[in-house]
């Protein structure tokens, strides 16, 4: 059976995992180990390790016992059990116990394994040959978690890991976690001013101030002209529906449990919305459409709303409050390619204004599972093969995934790895036959008679919220000039320069340029070094001399020397510059 | 005492409910009158006639019979009397008898009138000469109606109907009401395909369609274009917020049953925001400020959601999704005066782009009753006297209304007269004492120390719904051509022409016009006419003449005459009318 790449990171960390449990308890014997999976990027493994409390400063010491071990780890051995074995070989370890009696409840298989000196029970997926394929991995840190997830059960220790197959790879997953520390968008978001979160309104519902919303408004601007010249039409919708909507869509039972339920005082009831999609198909069915106004394409940048567990939110990852960037084409079956190729145009131009990598991935229908799809066999096979000619004719080399289509209809998805090589899945381009014959959607053709029709899902960013933390990141805060909330920051050395600098900063305004003054009474030094940490792409420092020649004197974000030019010079640079959408900051 | 006017006109129109309630009764003895009171611009009166249905066709002899008995009712006379009294002399009317348990439990008087020949209970409010003054009404519609409006009580017979000071001012009113149905936006909104309802989403939320979205787009485009030029920046919210936010701003007591609540799954009460204050504060709270930095001028253009029974749901004058232009300043006492002009001067600029006349009501707080006012006396004092100040500064004659004022704060009002003399409540500004006190928001003042500030709250449209709603009906869909969803429609003479339709239409989108083309193989007259249906400001059509002249026939909406000028003159022309905001196309 082949392997892909990420099954055999999955084993590696699993195994790695295993390996710790092994340590600590050899540290702390007593303690117990409950489970231990693969998770994105490295591992962790519970314990139950009664009234020792331990802390990162205990990671080194555990590491050095992993190493310590790992050379006897040749290889694991696996032995299939009996309930009433497993019952037996782990008596002492409640967690192991709970878990053997559910795997045998579960009509899983009870396995063991046993790299030499330590009998586990687990779910499987190990390495060959631990002892050299685990040499590379580290100890990240440590917190609690109760069993099971559940608050009424024990809190135990976890310990999380990272290993990779090369001392590079580690390395530089190491690097890109210290510099995304550095870089962290919720330290940034707050140091620059971006967005902030109150007790009183919720935890997982941002509150974007002045400048966080400039961002957020160019971004969705970018996005919006890509469209508009494509014949994209905005439309807007509320917030809530009845349930009735999601009931007909399907969504209802597949997501009822993620939905901000509302009762009306009448008594219906009625969801805050996840998607857009159900709501829009309601717009396109206002009215019949001849073939003539198709494709119809809908755009809303909105607000959707998820209820999530409090303790998975966290900064603009994870929020209860998303705004889409969302649209959906309905288009004819003979227009799909057409309308992916145009929105591929948007995600191309779009990612390449950050300096991001794309890669895509085409997912398709797994033809050996027909039943898991809906929709006629020989529309799925038209509607892949024409996404398949479409990457052709672009040049663009795709990676195909058979069987990660959606049920409703194959996608294209989009992959952009940022400055630190993470990489993130962003655009998206899915073709949904479902929801077209749910809402029973058509259009009149050229014979007069109705015609099915498809329905596309478009989004470019996907979740502004995410966008933005992904950017902040990328750009570690110092965005292009064209995005950043402020672009120029005028600074008067002295007093005497006060009316110059309000000048300059007018003139830069009324070019349409976004500008502060900062004429605090701080040394000129100290307010240069303010806004190099407020990321400002050109900071203009006017004096006598500049006040005198009518120039200004600019240092680039990043830069230590100043070049001087004159006001109308750098005026005409700056709108150049935010025009070409240019990365960084230059008076070229 | 003295009358306002309104007052005078809610006697006139309950004294005109007493007529149709005698009417009614000699008309189908063994009817019963149960209340009958005055609403805006009339009155109703409800009756249980028992078996008896009646239509809007019975209304003109019900009409003709107050006409008969009103020469009588030269006076009511009045007297009060005993619950018992009232028992015995309302034996056979079950709902007075009602109402007579009802006041006396109160502690009301129990009065009864008698105009001369109908004793009648009622909450007083009368005409001194009935037969004199009551002569100007006219019974309108006759709708089904729960006794005190619960579904579970008998379903009684309402008659509506209106009344006036004068044959002129109910003719005048008459009209508007024959003029009003013509321009219904409910009609208009669907014929011009501005926006739709769907039963599976919800009655009281509209879905706006790319037509109803380019206006709504354009209307707050245009209040931002006046807000950014004064220092305002937009911020953004979600759309719910935890309970404990409106618990410490006071609106959960006040307003808990209006709001969409949700539960979440882990068990937090939180709400659908019905306004956007106490989020807004959150964000002004984020940091502290320098007295440099303020005034804060947060503007958000944002759903509120606010849980209406159905059977008040009406078009889009009654809404559950509410768009709002909403802003909130937070400013320093003196900046009071200068924050207000800056908003009614935006307030004037908006009114004036649609040729309505507005009044200005100066919403004061009553001295005699300090009590129902929050803050300090010498506050109101001198917020009130800047606004009066301001107004006369302006040169605007304004209307004082003692008593009026909100408990947080004074406030001005704007009201609009629109092309029926409809007067609407429009713009609001409104100071806020309360809110800056429960949030504890200063500024850091010139002294170092900190210093309370005042909270404005301004919207210009308030709802962008309602809003649609009032300029449907003042423009009866006739938008002016910078509001209208399409500019200019081109329709090409033949078949032969549709290359040089496309040619003016595409020359026209490039200069950021919105254009259609009607190629349809229907007639060029069934065309011009669709085009003028649809309100278009400019049909232009095209044939071998203008193909070959490089030149455009337009003919002007409402009008039959067609001028024919260059292409480019003509897009200029279109494009000089647009950046004047004209309210009627024209080739000027």
């Amino acid at each position: 059976m082949s392997q892909t790449n990420q099954e055999y990171l999955d084993h590696l960390r699993h195994s790695a995992a295993h390996l710790l449990a092994k340590a600590v308890l050899e540290l702390w014997p007593g303690s117990h180990n409950a489970i231990g999976p693969s998770i994105d990027n490295g591992f962790y493994q519970d314990f139950d390790m009664g009234e020792v409390k331990i802390s990162e400063a205990d990671l080194p010491q555990i590491e050095a016992k992993m190493r310590q071990l790992l050379p006897q780890w040749q290889k694991f051995t696996f032995k299939e059990v009996s309930l009433q074995a497993a019952k037996k070989l782990f008596r002492h370890n409640p967690y192991k116990l709970a878990m053997a009696e559910e795997f045998a409840k579960g009509g899983k298989k009870l396995m063991t394994n046993d790299p030499g000196n330590f009998l586990d029970l687990c779910k499987m997926g190990h390495v060959a040959n631990p002892a050299e394929e685990l040499k590379h991995f580290k100890l990240l840190s440590v917190a609690g978690a109760y069993w099971r997830g559940d608050e009424k059960n024990k809190m135990l220790t976890r310990i999380y890991g990272t290993a990779w197959p090369s001392q590079k790879e580690l390395e530089r997953y190491l690097w890109q976690l210290e510099e995304a520390k550095k870089r962290d968008h919720k330290v940034l978001g707050k140091k620059l001013d971006l967005f902030c979160f109150s007790n009183l309104v919720g935890p997982g519902l941002p509150l974007w101030t002045p400048k966080g919303t400039i961002l957020r408004n160019l971004l969705d601007d970018f996005v919006w002209e890509l469209r508009k010249v494509r014949g994209y039409e905005k439309v807007e919708i509320p917030h809530l529906t009845k349930k009735d909507l999601y009931v007909k869509s399907g969504h209802w039972d597949k997501f009822k449990n993620e939905l901000f339920h509302i009762k009306s005082q009448e008594g219906y009831e009625s969801a805050l919305k996840p998607m857009n999609c159900p709501h829009h198909t309601q717009i396109f069915a206002r009215r019949p459409f001849s073939y003539r106004e198709m494709p119809q394409r809908y755009a809303t940048t909105t607000m959707v709303y998820r209820d999530e567990q409090s303790g998975e939110l966290s900064g603009l990852t994870r929020v209860e409050s998303i705004t889409q960037d969302d649209s959906h084409v309905f288009c004819r079956e003979n227009q799909i390619k057409a309308e992916a190729n145009s929105a591929w145009d948007i995600a191309d131009a779009f990612y390449k204004a950050f300096g991001f990598k794309v890669q895509v991935r085409l997912s398709l229908h797994d033809p050996n599972n027909p039943k898991a799809y809906l929709g006629e066999p020989h529309t799925w096979h038209k509607a892949e093969s024409s996404l398949r000619e479409l990457a052709h004719e672009r040049g663009v080399k795709v990676k195909e995934a058979v069987g990660e289509a959606a049920f409703y209809g194959p996608k294209i998805d989009f992959m952009a790895s940022d400055s630190l090589g993470r990489q993130w899945q962003v655009a998206t381009i899915q073709l949904d036959f479902n929801m077209p014959e749910r809402f029973n959607l058509n259009c009149v053709n050229e014979k007069g008679r109705k015609e099915s029709i498809v329905m596309m899902h478009i989004a470019i960013m996907g979740s502004i919220e995410r966008f933005l933390a992904i950017i902040i990141e990328h750009f570690g805060g110092a965005f292009p000039t064209w995005l950043s909330p402020v672009q120029a920051k005028v600074l008067p050395i002295s007093q005497n320069h006060h009316t110059y600098a309000n000048k300059v900063a007018s003139k830069l305004k009324a070019s349409g340029l976004r500008v502060e003054i900062d004429d605090t009474n701080q040394s000129l030094p100290k307010r240069v070094k303010l806004s190099q940490e407020q990321k400002i792409p050109y900071v203009v420092v006017v004096g006598d001399r500049e006040a005198k020649e009518n120039t200004v004197s600019v240092r680039l974000r990043g830069k230590k020397d100043q070049t001087t030019l004159s006001l109308s010079d750098f005026t005409q640079k700056l709108s150049t510059q935010i025009a070409s959408k240019a990365l960084s900051p230059s008076l070229t």
